[in-house]
């Protein structure tokens, strides 16, 4: 087992997993900032046609620039369920070519930064390039403000308290198994929300949960939206959505 | 319900509550940085008799400065167990106090910033005041890199993968129900260890997971140890410790 790949001061670091936080620059850690000043390379992964949202994230510090840019761009969308058929491959494919060009930068002694929404070691892509390049190049990952810190400070809402037992929940899970664990937890973020929203809502129902459900999209970020599940009409929810449970334990 | 109580371009803002991350000054966002260069008084917590963790991350951007600074020390330990008499009423009291004692400054028009480790909202001694003076004054809780975040980096241990549910869990769970719960998620964090370490010990044993179980204390901060739990040999685990089981789902 191969423990603390990280570090900070090594001047030999060629790969670094950037954390940007959950989209307000000013979230971003001063490790981060400092990181993606520099780079050789600055590496972002993003759907076709799109800019990438950590990307943007980091507009406020580092100025579009082609010449330093490697651009990461998913064949197939984040949307279709890893379970159906045609995803697994082609991805799996795409973290393989894209490690290797990053490789070949590095190979050439150019330090590349991929800049990565939120924490890279909490569901992060750049965690499928880490285990392919960390035991090849001296890495170094900077942690980051997770989005769902983003939400929970911006719902006003303090998300555990006392001994609460924290649940994060990845709203790809079955109805049934959403409300199981919804039922046997203090606390909860419901993560992955997407078309997911309608079933998650009737599991937070069945869970008696759904009036202290908050629903939060864009936290932190330009369009952000704060409300009471309840009182959301629609059920669209965007890539950067989710829904916080906060706990209720020991107020003092 | 109230909700979103931040506002960080307010410039009537009186009250913050600023987490200043796991531990490492590099990790604090720029805001927290801002904030805490120039508020009018900075508040930590504090054991009796030695500073306040949060207070020795910031001395990378302030230096000591008692004309500025607000000691709050706590009148009973936090390793009593809260179950036990006389933890409850003496510290309810405590909060009220110093509540009262940072409504006095901000009544004066001075600007307060509460320094806070890790995140202010994810089990933050910061949360007690935020409910006693957040509808009295205008508050800014600035979002902070976990702990646990700055854990998993520095152990090189992505925490969750794909699908994984990840389950946070205090130390001061029973045995039986740390073993249930441990059964029953991909991934784990294990929190307020302490003397509960020989217990956790034992649960994770009992639910198959000790051989993946990583001990990681104080990361970040001087003195950073990160161990697999098997390999230590001794049951001592201070206040920033905990213990991390890596998810192990869907890699692409």
């Amino acid at each position: 087992m191969s423990i603390d790949r990280s570090s900070p001061q090594n001047p030999g670091t060629l790969l670094f997993g950037v954390g940007l936080g959950p989209g307000d620059p000013d979230y971003m850690t001063v490790r981060a900032r400092d990181i993606i000043a520099t780079a050789d390379r600055l590496v972002h992964f993003c759907k076709k046609g799109s800019r990438g949202n950590a990307r943007v994230t980091a507009d406020a510090v580092i100025p579009p620039d082609p010449a330093r840019e490697i651009v990461l761009a998913f064949p197939v969308t984040t949307e279709v369920p890893v379970a159906e058929d045609g995803y697994t491959g082609p991805i799996a494919a795409f973290y393989d070519e894209s490690a290797e060009l990053l490789a070949a930068e590095m190979a050439a002694g150019r330090t590349v930064a991929v800049l990565c929404d939120g924490d890279p070691f909490f569901y992060g892509s750049f965690m499928h390039l880490w285990r392919r390049l960390a035991h090849r190049f001296p890495t170094e990952v900077v942690p980051g403000v997770t989005g769902m810190a983003g939400a929970w400070v911006r719902a006003g809402a303090p998300i555990t308290w006392g001994d609460d037992v924290m649940t994060v929940l990845p709203g790809t899970l079955s109805e049934a198994e959403l409300g199981r664990r919804l039922l046997d937890t203090d606390a909860a973020v419901i993560m992955k929300l997407g078309r997911n929203l309608p079933k998650v809502r009737r599991a937070l129902k069945a869970a008696g949960l759904i009036h202290r459900a908050i629903y939060v999209e864009r936290a932190t970020m330009a369009g952000q939206v704060v409300t009471r599940l309840d009182e959301k009409a629609d059920d669209t929810a965007p890539y950067f959505s989710m829904i916080l449970v906060p706990g209720e334990g020991r107020r003092l």
